[in-house]
């Protein structure tokens, strides 16, 4: 039995520019209703995924930072949670610097607490190698909006089950919906997996449920599967948001 | 003429529990795709107000932190600035912590960089007294959630000011819409008014128009009826949100 879902946000309840789909958010503000909490799975970070639950209004632990920070609602405040900290990750961001004078971070630093992340002004290749040479346990990921540089156990998966511990569930009760290669950790540790349709194909083959919409209609197709398959709504429940 | 238009974020698109109002988040689409750039005014953190747009969709700058941070669009990032610095604030903290161990601060006090917030654990009364006592140059505000202390020039209008440098046009092009005693500050430097119709006496009282409808319901009133009187959309326009 499903008792929660997460969801991926950039690309899955949103448009492919970034900006919140109304349906998606339709179909979570539903699924909140019905009493199944939603929680936020992004490699953004930990504040924009507070911010993203406030004005969306899930209940659910907010898992950000790639899975290494949360942020659980305790009464009108919200307590953090970071599963690492950040040291190897200073350690590589200065040789880098050293060696490559165009690397920029990215505007986010001040608040990231639990990964580096740093503009492709320098290849994910030259990041790789660099954390070799220097020994260091880090893993460099392109996100293809930056590369983020963190440690090789912080992922969705392991966001999703310290998620799971403070919500008092099991991992396998969640249901996950998602749109990109780092979903396939969130999909090993769950007991449900939807993949939107513009998923690379490697998720969509882990997937029980690829979703025919792309984008915020996918993720809102997903979340009505969701809730039409764990019995939340009936077989016949019309999408008030259709298509006419 | 009304160029662009300035939303406080909480009370004025939200919900009373913040959640982000259907109809507002309608209504801002509807303008931003006339073109006219709507500017999120918050007194909630930089990153808070940089989410919001990215997930609403707005385009013109965010000024956040009652007024001292602002967060602008620089292609897919975006550039951060601040008008003011954290010094004075420190020094009223390690005393208040002295006299009133009872005193804590807001979690999102590690990203915040232009003010100091607390929580209501301690009296904004005794916060001025400290504030005076020691001869420092700040103020402290009680929002109703929180203590908020900041120098004295900081306040939505010195914000918004700095966000029409930033954008190019006249604080007199802009349309402020908010519900809070803090815009009173963006009422005195803006072309044309609105307040909410849950706003104090002393907002209404300076406005140009007070909407009938309460929280998201009444941003949304607002837009639109600025998007009216500005010639942007016909006086017959039919609201599509509109009850039937």
């Amino acid at each position: 039995m499903i008792g929660a879902i997460s969801l991926d946000v950039d690309g899955t309840i949103t448009y492919p520019d970034r900006r919140l789909h109304e349906k998606a958010f339709e179909a979570i503000r539903l699924a909140e209703g019905l009493g199944v909490p939603i929680m936020l799975v992004t490699g953004n970070t930990l504040q924009f995924g507070e911010a993203a639950a406030i004005l969306i209004g899930t209940s659910g632990p907010v898992v950000a930072e790639d899975g290494g920070a949360l942020s659980v609602k305790a009464g009108r405040l919200r307590k953090r949670v970071y599963l690492t900290k950040m040291d190897e990750e200073w350690i590589l961001w200065s040789e880098l610097k050293k060696r490559y004078p165009e690397a920029v971070m990215s505007f986010s630093m001040p608040e990231r607490k639990a990964g580096l992340v740093v503009l492709r002004t320098v290849e994910v290749n030259a990041v790789k190698s660099l954390i070799e040479e220097l020994g260091l346990n880090l893993t460099a990921v392109d996100s293809g909006f930056a590369i983020h540089i963190k440690k090789p156990w912080v992922n969705k998966g392991t966001g999703i089950e310290k998620a799971c511990e403070l919500l008092g569930i099991e991992p396998e009760e969640v249901a996950h919906i998602g749109d990109g290669e780092n979903d396939l950790d969130a999909f090993r540790v769950v007991g449900y997996r939807v993949a939107i349709a513009q998923a690379p194909e490697s998720l969509k083959e882990k997937a029980d449920y690829v979703t025919e919409k792309p984008y915020g209609d996918g993720g809102a197709e997903g979340i009505l599967h969701i809730l039409r398959k764990f019995g939340y709504i009936g077989e016949d429940y019309e999408d008030p948001l259709g298509d006419p």
